[in-house]
């Protein structure tokens, strides 16, 4: 039978070498199935006798080209591969080294009925929504980034908070003095949000929350609004602590006092291919081991 | 100038003779408008002199009759008018008595101004969704409420949890051991549900949150999710302690084990007419003190 | 060898047929070990050829006659036990049936093993404290208990909050409107006043911590005092919901507006008994599962 | 009638301009009731004829020749203040320069007749515990420094965990994964380990509280401990974040893994100086606008 993809892609983990191993039984795999194999070359380092029939490309060539991207590593690795592959529409498809991910869903150890199955068309699709900050310093753009889990505005220096003022959609909400300040997607509220005390939203919902990191005044609480709302952070002028805005924990840029930070919904949403037995319950409750008690 | 509404209905806070005062200067002051003031007869216990001019009639009456109708006491009394109002499509305009509410928004010491410019069409209107809640037993449904604010099933001994588990539209969530579980609206994410860690969430989004009260499983958290779901609370058969399903902080029903309790959104939106320089993130930052610092 | 210990008494569980099986193995042990062993008559229901050799008895046989009391249950079960035999002397030994305890922190797997040892002298031993509970109403004590865990003062429905100040030792803390207030112990850090928010305590550490449930105010936080402060909670006039008092989640008393709920750390403390290499850190691991990551 | 003390030191806030009045009138208040005034050098930076009869002196000098100094400014300068003093045990008065502070509780407005009354020798006073902390690398001590509030582990990078491991006296506790760990004392309860979720200590209470900041697992929970106890945290080996110690949120070291931060309570403790009507819980209660409804 032939499969539902004709190319797909592979981003791995960047200088791990533990994921050769299964990285090379996924090419084979996917070769032995007649689907041309496409290898991001900057995550995927393979000698060339081992990825025999699969060819290394760039990112942009991957973006292309392929039907679909597997994505093999823990949660981290999709995020990025998520901010870079957005605007493609290419759907992505997560496959964790051993610990079960909230967004690699697919484990090893069943993997290759998951992708019998998958490759025969029978999977879900869901659409997760992006962020886009940017930073304005004296009216001009100087930073953009895309975030997948969070924006996070925040202190350089824990334990030293800084001030800051949040309009919704130019409403103005509050004046914070804090450690930070999370902007989160439904797929970030699992990760960092959560640390901070943030809610849970469930991915299907269009919204997004705020979450004060140690906040100094005691009734600030986490807020969940529309995610069609344009956010707005700014660094109060009389801050003597620097501050940073941090996206998916992973691309950092320096505020300056009275620098706005913009944050809005990507138009573009990424697409996840999952099993058709995922259930974003099920994931919760073995991550958040809720069967466990006192 | 003519009003913009014809025929206006007044409903006041049962038993409270501090409200006489506020209540006759209103009547006066619509009637002098020209407009036909009919009064909730449960609420409003006025002496006839007092209310000259103005008709008592019942709550089916004033559903039926009005054109908008004003809710003069604290949230808790716009709880219930929404509850018992909401199908009838009358909008309501919440005037407190001296406290500022999330809900009773305007203040009697700016009355008159703001209801001059509210008569003449000058006015914001926004939806707001209430649940429905449902118990069955043994297959029969036998207890049905509404609730503005919250869905509340709980033991009935504080300290002593229950056990439960939690159905989003027919996908299993989990099994919970604690005091309770609140499914609140936005609206009241601001009530019960901020008390018990709950977050804030905008009046504007279609969500619903579920907070857990004193969970015994520690890493249980409020999750947010579509207000489209149908929420089904079963309470174990193993429950030694008696439990409850409470809407609004008002209604009660005694559960027994193996009931289910079914929340939905309801079909119809209760609808809240507010002055024009009403901002939701002002009622917040006054309710919630947010510019004290420590 | 002969034992350490001469007379041994054993507490079950009350109502579990489950436990009948390890009941019997112990008696059968100690008996072989030539100890004499008493049987609490009102939890321990073995027939009669089972306990060939031991003999039932009442509570204050027990606290009279026993070197040391085996309590096999749950935590819960150590907690009555601990209330009745505190004032006597006698020191505990929890053994759990299955589920390792705060409290019951010997598991029947490694059972003979452990016994032979502290049998031989060479256990922990520490002391816990308990409060004592009292009601004063118009000026004349109407009710008293001791708690191992915590005294709660609390709403008799959930999410209608009552209000209640608290005084330390003479001195007027706040007025509380929420669900609760919880006093606990140590011991009690890791039951309810966890569930409500409240920190660990150390159980060596002479301090009790103060939590309010669900508190209406966003700014009240748990407190930690000194244990040989005088906590008194005085339940406002003006409540139109009925409160309670209760300790260790096992005895209830109904309170009304004006009554004072009066706790103070009771003069004796329990002797707990530990094997030598019990951990307080290691069963909070256990416990709460630490090593788990999301 | 002459004052109970003979020399006064007067620490301020250093290049606060706004200062120089109240600090001017309290100079001449103290020398019109005939003390030797001494200034901190580095604080208090007032012109010649200003200060006309008090003498600008070192720290060193302040220490040894003082009966008592007052500090003006916020609870931050009296921290630092709490540092450099402890070890010369001249007791502190805290005086703030408007805006109530925990530690600086004397307020202008009513200084002249709290002073007449410290003066004559009433007031009370108390001893707060402060920190020391030393870091370990390759067995050698490589950083020391006090702390009145709290010692911070933590990540350099917010939103970017690091692992730490946490030893009490000698005893393994638990492996953390967080933005950082505070070790607090009950002074510190109040200002940064609030802000981090921690409960309130009350400062007569012997006991340091441990607060995970943002941690990654959600069963992690403040602990309270004896303060005798000696606090390690092990900054694991895999860490690829940096990490920083910071005392009070001002004085701050880069850590390495593997870096050992001990912990432990200074012998010595600072005392402060409160007028007689000082009341610690009035002071929470206004900090913390606990009257204050929603």
């Amino acid at each position: 039978m032939s499969s539902h993809f004709q190319t797909i892609g592979i981003i791995g983990k960047h200088g791990v070498p533990s994921q050769d191993t299964p990285l090379k039984e996924l090419i084979d795999y996917l070769i032995k199935q007649q689907i041309e194999v496409l290898l991001d070359q900057d995550s995927v380092d393979l000698d060339k006798d081992t990825i025999d029939g699969a060819q290394p490309v760039d990112r942009d060539t991957l973006c292309e080209r392929c039907d679909l991207v597997f994505v093999v590593g823990g949660d981290g690795t999709l995020l990025g591969a998520a901010r870079s592959m957005v605007d493609s529409g290419v759907p992505l498809l997560g496959i964790n080294l051993g610990r079960l991910g909230f967004l690699a869903d697919i484990s090893p150890t069943d993997l290759t009925d998951n992708l019998n199955r998958i490759l025969a068309g029978e999977y879900q699709e869901e659409s997760r929504a992006l962020l886009h900050a940017r930073v304005i310093r004296d009216g001009a753009e100087i930073f953009e980034s895309s975030a997948f889990n969070d924006v996070v505005v925040h202190t350089c220096y824990v334990a030293r908070m800084i001030e800051f003022d949040t309009y919704i959609s130019g409403q103005f909400m509050n004046t914070t003095r804090a450690d930070g300040q999370i902007v989160a997607t439904p797929t970030g509220s699992t990760a960092y949000a959560l640390s901070g005390g943030g809610p849970i939203i469930h991915p299907s919902l269009n919204a997004l929350v705020l979450v004060p990191v140690c906040p100094h005044t005691m009734s600030h609480r986490p807020i969940v609004v529309d995610a069609d709302n344009h956010i707005e952070i700014v660094v109060s002028d009389n801050n003597r602590t620097a501050s940073q805005v941090t996206c998916d924990g992973q691309a950092d840029f320096g505020l300056q006092n009275g620098d706005r930070v913009l944050i809005s919904k990507k138009a573009k949403q990424v697409r996840l291919i999952h099993p058709l037995h995922y259930n974003y319950y099920g994931i919760l409750r073995a991550k958040l081991h809720w069967g466990k008690r006192l």
